[in-house]
């Protein structure tokens, strides 16, 4: 079967931009986009399904109704042109256990499908993992793009909050939320932009706080979308509260947890 | 070779249900059907084999004859329609190694054969971990349906001690038992009923109680199936015998052994 | 690539059969077939090479010259038949991994090969764990048979210190040992017999006593082998000194290490 | 996808020769040939591109632009022939989980793009684990090569600190450095030679004083390779004097670390 992507809504696309945000890290990306899909108005509509043998065997029951596990693709339009969010309860499995071929053909499926629907631009969210660092200030947004136009043409924005890294470092991007961008530009020249809110990977309930950081940006990135975001200001607040109260509390002690390390590494083995 | 299937008896089948229990949580399906077949008068017949290059690379030897492990499809033919169990000692590992493609191949070579020989209706029966609350009453049986009519249609029956989730909660079913009537429905358009006893995952060596509940079920599902469940209703009593005085014994402990949390996630990861 | 047998020696075979000795427990059947392409006069020659991407992906350097892993085919030519020996290294690995597909391509294409230039009978050698109980008597060997007639056949030869499980319990046998006869007798109709020495899996570096309780049976199957059984016998009188030396060693201790169960079981999962 | 190359610079090759330097023990070989890479002068050219679904599923961002992660093969012509260098941040992964396909499947593509392209001769720089002994002396370098005449060719050019293992023992090299040379003279009949530097596999940041031994041995091999050893050398003295400091803060203890032993086995299972 490898990756299928069903399509429920038969429409004719303006100039769509494709928005994915699956889980990782913190769960940044999916909070962020799954906000997207359930606080846009009017609601945005269910445009296909994605379905793949390299999802967990396993079906998801609601309501006792049980659906094989798949992402889906949501509508949302606006007066000018056709948003697309990624959404879903799963990407191939990331672990040590090398079956990277799944992610290729995951990334390469949606990648060949957004050409073939006219997607010129990709957008994927994610977390970036910085460890305790999380806690110490509000998070900001990495930027990394598929190439230097479109870099360029992003820091002519003059966005706040959003940062490309401007030293030689090498930084390792893991998951859909690179390779679909990387694979996109190098296969169909779609242009992509990995928007990545600063989190802690320990957060594996999610960082809403981080998710809300990139919402705002979106919200200056596409001025037609308009977006409440009291409910994700709520999240955030109570997780930055637990944040502080977290941190007083280390201060306390003499012996503060490990920093993990953020996953950037020169050498990948 | 992936899934290949060998029928063994040529007949032409008269409306026939598929009915299928492999080992999994607590064996509660695998007891279950394997009770059938052995005690179902005449005794079914074997109609197929059913083998795989994803079951494990070993052999059985019985009576020091050896031979290739496989599943095995039994036909049971009442007055009215002929009944099909799938029954054997594996399906496609499930670890956390992704095989993915392992389940999806087998679901979709069992769904489409039982589409060729006429199968409208598939079972599945499982067990469904639910911890040490396992301990405390007679185990339930959880129904969940490929879809809303055969739902209604099931409901209609008022088959006592079966229930169906009525909230929003996601459950996930992992297995061919979720995912062979998943990929029925959706491949081959064959309705589908997985029945799953409430168990605890604990129980490695089988829980016949919970698998009783399920044959009670199925013999008010299908009328003209007569069964003597006697022998299971005696293993059954030792099973709820040796709990009640574990429940007591823990009741006795200041430290009762930590909940296994049920299988339920609203994020896969 | 798979698995692939290049022949060295072109030859036409006189009614062969084929010997397989490959790593497993114990080491039982690789000692075996090892000595016998080892001490066989005159010696065995090279037959065939079989290399498979299913083997480790590693070199073996022998004098600094590098030769990817590989097993052999040794071909002994007695003045009424020839034998067949594989051996090597490897066989396809067996872990907690799913890579069924692996094992069941190479017993596959093995056995095939075996159809097309002609063998009729398949035997491998193999370790059989009893644990501890290895310790305490001569180790026995226990057959299995593709078929009724083969294993009529080969009881017609009262064989001493050979036997078969009589009962109807499930003996499972992993890796090719079983499954390569297995796979025979389905695809291609060769009867194979599977010889397993008694032995414990504790025994990572080899069992020679196990090896030669094989052997003596081997040449009283197949009379015109002769062997000098000198040097296995020595090596063998080694082990089991040592064992008797620890069986008395655990005697003076009170607490005995566990017995580790043999690989039999009625349910795989 | 599996392994693609991506030409970049078209070129008709002189009489090349491939040398390959992917991370493995103690990164010897990565370091040798990235040295190589960086220090030629003039500076060798970016010729090709290796991308491979069996690489991780991952991108690399450098000043914020994200590349899929791939090994690169750079051409340096001196006045008689050209020089083509593999480098890179990966080969396939090594581990407990068996997926010896992938390190076929790249070791064969490579090799037959070898091929195509004119070369007759593969080098592979590695390390060999020593394990403790690394700290006693210089390392020396370990020397196979894919065939007698290759093995002879080499002898002949009486090059010191480099030796051949003579005794009849196995040596198992795992991963492309032995997989390469060893496809490649299986499959395209390209002779191969591959030097190891003695090294410590702890030394998981790299061993740059082992990789110095084994450009010193390059730089005699090919003569018309001009190459400035100092800032190698200045590593390699600071990797030499904290080996030194260590040993001597060894020597004082009672327990020294355990020996780990090198990678040679008879069996490999």
């Amino acid at each position: 079967m490898s990756t299928k992507i069903d399509i429920i809504l038969k429409k004719k696309l303006r100039n769509p931009v494709l928005i994915a945000g699956l889980p990782g890290i913190g769960l940044v990306g999916k909070i962020a986009v799954d906000y997207l899909v359930s606080e846009l108005k009017p609601k945005p509509i269910l445009f296909a399904k994605v379905y793949s043998d390299s999802f967990p065997p396993a079906v998801h029951a609601k309501n006792s109704i049980l659906e094989i596990i798949h992402d889906e693709l949501y509508i949302y339009s606006s007066k000018t042109r056709d948003y697309l969010f990624l959404v879903g309860p799963v990407q191939p499995a990331l672990g040590n256990v090398p079956n990277s071929q799944d992610h290729y053909e995951f990334s390469e499926s949606i990648s060949s499908f957004a050409k073939k629907i006219g997607v010129k631009e990709i957008y994927t969210f994610a977390g970036l993992n910085i460890g305790d660092q999380r806690m110490k200030a509000k998070p900001k947004v990495a930027c990394v793009t598929s190439d230097e136009k479109t870099k360029a043409n992003f820091e002519k924005k003059k966005i706040t909050n959003v940062y490309f890294d401007k030293d030689n470092k090498d930084t390792l991007i893991s998951g859909i939320a690179g390779l679909l961008p990387g694979v996109a530009y190098q296969n169909n020249k779609i242009s992509g932009i990995c928007l990545m809110g600063e989190t802690d990977s320990k957060l594996t309930y999610g960082d809403p706080a981080s998710a809300k950081e990139i919402l705002e940006i979106t919200l200056k990135l596409f001025p037609d979308l308009k977006l409440d975001l009291k409910s994700i200001l709520e999240s955030a607040k109570k997780i930055e509260e637990s944040f502080s109260k977290m941190a007083k509390d280390i201060e306390k002690m003499n012996q503060p947890p490990k920093d993990e390390t953020p996953t950037r590494n020169n050498y990948i083995r």
